[in-house]
């Protein structure tokens, strides 16, 4: 069983380390920075490295690449496959690339899905065993899918552990504006104001756990993140709408002095926890 | 050695956890909530519970509540005291403080201190030996305490495992809006923007570890946050100011499409992590 894995990084390396111990598996790597399969092969994480021409002889495509790339490839990929092949991808926004290929004659050979999984840190180096391992893997427009194939795509994530749901494309991007891209910029927007400031003086090694925690986004790959704030613009536009009418309406609390306000708005606020447990 | 910590929560109950075992200390706890009182007394945290009558009979007081709570108590009790015990106090906002009992005829007895440690739970029993280890101590106006009393001062930080830094008052509030209270509010608005949502459909759910990480401090006590952004209102709100213009500048870029600008700002904000981990 061939499978190819293109965008060797944190997602797809991940994926081929709990892949490659299957012994029918023959894990292949494709990534167009040399470094990342030179990383990917001194370490055991893929057999070998391959060429985008070869995906002929492919019998899965894992598609691990950032969502503007993979608009370029796909198409270029389901074009080249034999007809039996399975290519999913894992992107983090999803109706572009659906859109794109809803008329394809190989649309049935491709699945569209989004792991809610990473890491601040990119690259294969950061690549870890059980990544996915009680994760959810959203799945979008799994009725365009072909039974055969699909049925073989849920072994592989069950075998990764993930947990599945089901959503249309464009819910998952309006809910990962939300959920994921707005604390993504809150993270970079912070980290872009504190660093203004260290620029005159020295003031980051002041900061405590706190801040670390609420920046640590702040530390993704640019490459990665350009990509999906161009293709989710329009809900991320809504969702920083909302976000910056909350930090005027808190400051203009602050200036009006209504401190039992805003300590109410915080207890409502802490409920976020309660929430954020109940699903752990 | 009478040791009195007023408000035995997170802050009061560690640093009463490293104290007990000092076999001349007796570490006696006072707090308006009785539970926190019940708590530390059950935990062994503190030798028994006071009160501030008996204060005059203290070697050592240590000031564990909010910040506006400080305000009140601080004169009150420097006020009771005798002449050789030692006031300290912890909190996260210095000016109004310092500036309140400056003229005060037992100020050479009182140390403004500001620990950069701490986590978003509050209350007695999440105190933990050694929160302070390894952690910047911040400690204001210097030469207005007693020679003598500092130095013990100095002893118990060291004991504590503390780094000690000095800074004016001002300086603390300046530096703290933006490394540590402007990060409490952009978790805090996360949170709300995203509760908002909540409300008509579930997304928390779909929440992965970086949303986590982003709101984390969005579960901090809003009895300790109300205070210090009151008291340090001019300084936050210069911040926020700072801040909501890099996300309108953020959101201006992704409407005009400036994806490679956006690109360089996030390669810009990653050397943060340099930073930080400089400091670790």
């Amino acid at each position: 069983m061939k499978v190819f894995i293109i965008g060797v990084g944190l997602i797809g390396g991940s994926i081929a380390k709990d892949l490659i111990n299957l012994e029918d598996y023959e894990i292949i790597g494709i990534d167009k920075n040399k470094l990342n399969i030179k990383y990917a092969l001194n370490d055991g994480i893929i057999n070998r490295s391959g060429d985008i021409n070869e995906i002929i002889k492919a019998d899965l495509i894992l598609l691990t690449v950032d969502v503007e790339s993979a608009i370029d490839l796909l198409p270029k990929i389901l074009k080249l496959v034999n007809n039996n092949c399975l290519v999913i991808d894992f992107g983090s926004t999803k109706s572009k690339l659906c859109s794109l290929v809803s008329n394809h004659p190989k649309r049935n050979q491709f699945l569209a899905t989004h792991p809610i999984a990473g890491k601040e840190n990119s690259g294969p180096e950061y690549a870890i065993n059980d990544l996915f391992k009680d994760k959810i893997q959203i799945i979008c427009e799994v009725g365009k899918t072909r039974k055969d194939l699909f049925d073989w795509a849920k072994s592989i994530f069950n075998r990764l552990g993930m947990i599945l749901r089901y959503m249309e494309p464009d819910e998952n991007d309006k809910n990962m504006a939300y959920v994921s891209h707005l604390s993504h910029i809150t993270s970079f927007m912070l980290g872009k104001t504190v660093l203004e400031i260290e620029k005159t003086k020295n003031i980051v090694d002041l900061a405590g756990s706190g801040f670390d925690s609420t920046v640590r986004l702040a530390k993704s790959s640019p490459e990665m993140w350009a990509p999906i704030f161009k293709q989710n613009k329009n809900n991320i536009t809504k969702t920083l709408d909302d976000y910056i009418k909350n930090l005027k309406d808190f400051k203009k609390k602050l200036l009006k002095n209504e401190f039992d306000e805003l300590k109410n708005q915080m207890k409502e606020i802490n409920k976020l926890t309660e929430i954020l447990n109940r699903n752990k």
